[in-house]
């Protein structure tokens, strides 16, 4: 149903803006480049048949009017980068909303829910070190003081909207109340989708990071001369309980924990370790199952650390929660999927996106493939078909979504 | 039958020398500090009837006659310290060998054999990167390109020696043929003798190092976005390794391993890590024994990297033969230990020391006990009483030696 070349003709266009001498875009909120994209956006829009506007804090909002009374069904994503990010991280998810919609209009299809589609204020939060500024503001959940966030130059969000024409005294004008669903299509950013060979996913949630940091203190002695029985090598409880974490984690089915640093103190070839620290990020998009993970993991390494000698401390850095995508949108993505003659995947999102601020309404995300995983940098790549399948799924599960 | 009072108050005058503001000792070779306490030593000698004189190369050597045309004993250690040192880390060899001659001249012990009493010059290494000068040039290991080595500005050892009035062309005459055997006190710089709460232990051997780097190639993906199954995880690989090489390690009796420093890349917290190395110091004083613990860990290793996918790559970074101690001088000081009353503990020794230099004669070297294992510090420290039972295992020692 869904005109690809337009579409895609879309992606490239869009890709112009912002774009680097390395091959990558950079697009920051509040910037030029990011204006200029966003008036591009709002041209597809108007091109769809869509009623635009840009709300207090920037959002771009697309309205199309429902045939009955009813609250909308809101679809989006984001047209910020990461620096030097790829074309399609957010803007597919933007340009396939209004492909979606303009499609339905070409087709002379009604819904009975109005439709908003939203270009997201800064998913990526490369700017001012805090993201989701948009869909905060949409959800209701951004403060005052999140706005206080600065950037590089110092310069805060409050200002940087200012600087905009936007107003952000009048945040609080952005909470859109009356929304019935929101659906979100974007590159999976993993290689899921790729191992088992589909072009299109059902995302089962989105797995909110939970960091610790394991910091281990133990006995920095000579390496010739401490006998091994006779050490508290903090590298060494380190080491097992990392091992462990793997093989706990592994035991669950959708978990993922990973140690992706670790520091050694003095860190010299001929002197056992005597302290040690490392992080672990642990995910899933059910928080229950999260904190049975969490709990594991801690009893065991405590368990290790009094087998050692060494001591043990456990510092939180965040805790997010996860959100768990809607039944009834995932039966609507999966059956739109079968319908496309998809094989049906259903996967959970490692990645935040704006989906996780609408935690009070039903949510759902749809996946493409993403070649080699790879996104944040130019080589990010989404094939042609890919992207037509991806967006015939969206129409369908729209109307599906229209129909309960 | 040693003097400890005399033995204890020339470790305290000789402490004097190179004395530094932080309370620790700093004698670098060929520095005025270090040639002053050589001088200082050089009068103890005398005191103990010692005719003493400097070789080429400026080890300070002080000979007794024997009463037969037999090979030297030599007995000794060195007086130059690491920066900030403390004062019995080789000092107490030295001074120990002085009281020991002096004690049987005081007594009229005549031995068989010549003893020479030796001052090694620089055998800590910390001007020019490079130790054991003194024992080298009396092994006659030491080359002419030994002596181009260079302390930070520059200087180089040949330069320092002529600095000093020594003479750098004359250094293969210091080399020593005639000699039986070689016996060297020290502290133990470790905790083993204070675990077992004994003054003095009887060393088997130098336990030489070879050093290794492993570096792991995995693949470096988003945390979040990557099911466990499908990771290359490097971190995930090396703790692995890590975690057996300590069980392997612990299998042998004496040897001992240790992963000191380990580095990650990319090292973010949400990253799995794509790259990792690390480092193992392995010892034995059996070079045999290391060789098949050696072996062990890399096929342990390279079977983990096969398993998981991941690429090891093995580095060399040194490889220092290790020194067995003569069982003829082991004997000797077990049984010295017993007669004094002393509890018999044979152990490696995990640091180098000048007895290294002597693989081609009779090796042996009595330990006393480090408090908390500390050296290199100015906080090292060995009680009088271990002092007076380590000097006088030495006596006996050296007059067993005399008789066989």
């Amino acid at each position: 149903m869904i005109n690809i070349d337009r579409l895609w003709n879309r992606i490239e266009r869009l890709a112009q803006i912002g774009k680097t001498d390395k091959g990558g875009i950079t697009r920051l909120s509040y910037t030029r480049e990011e204006s200029e994209a966003n008036e591009l956006v709002k041209r597809f829009m108007e091109e769809a048949g869509l009623n635009v506007y840009y709300d207090p804090v920037g959002n771009l909002i697309g309205t199309r009017s429902g045939t009955e009374e009813l609250p909308a069904i809101m679809l989006g994503s984001h047209i910020d980068t990461v620096p030097e990010g790829g074309k399609f991280d957010g803007s597919l998810g933007v340009l396939t909303a209004i492909e979606a919609v303009q499609s339905l209009r070409e087709h002379n299809i009604d819904c009975r829910h109005p439709i908003l589609v939203v270009s997201f204020k800064d998913e990526e939060g490369s700017r001012f070190g805090f993201g989701m500024i948009g869909s905060r503001a949409i959800a209701g959940t951004l403060t005052p003081a999140d706005l206080e966030h600065k950037d590089k130059q110092g310069i805060t969000i409050r200002e940087a909207m200012l600087q905009s024409g936007f107003e952000p005294d009048r945040f609080g004008e952005a909470k859109i109340n009356n929304i019935k669903a929101y659906l979100e299509l974007h590159i999976e950013q993993g290689k899921v989708l790729e191992s088992y060979n589909v072009a299109v996913g059902n995302v089962t949630g989105i797995a909110g990071p939970l960091w610790l940091k394991f910091k281990i203190h133990g006995e920095a002695e000579h390496a010739g001369a401490t006998p091994m029985g006779q050490r508290k090598d903090a590298l060494a409880a380190a080491s097992l309980m990392i091992s462990k974490i793997e093989k706990i984690t592994e035991q669950y089915q959708h978990a993922v924990a990973t140690v992706g640093s670790l520091y050694l103190e003095p860190g010299g070839i001929n002197v056992i370790p005597g302290y040690a620290e490392f992080t672990v990020d642990i995910r899933d998009i059910h928080e229950n199952i999260r904190n049975q993970l969490e709990q594991e993991i801690k009893e065991y390494s405590l368990q290790v650390a009094e087998e050692r000698d060494v001591e043990l401390e456990i510092e939180e850095l965040q805790r997010v929660a996860p959100l768990s995508c809607s039944d009834v949108i995932q039966e609507a993505i999966k059956e739109s999927i079968e319908e496309s003659g998809g094989q049906i995947i259903s996967l959970p999102s490692g990645a935040g996106h704006d989906a996780m601020q609408f935690r009070q309404i039903s949510t759902g995300m749809i996946f493409v493939r993403s070649q080699d995983g790879i996104s944040h940098n130019p080589k990010e790549y989404t094939s042609k078909d890919d992207v037509k399948q991806g967006a015939e799924v969206m129409v369908k599960t729209l109307l599906k979504l229209d129909q309960t």
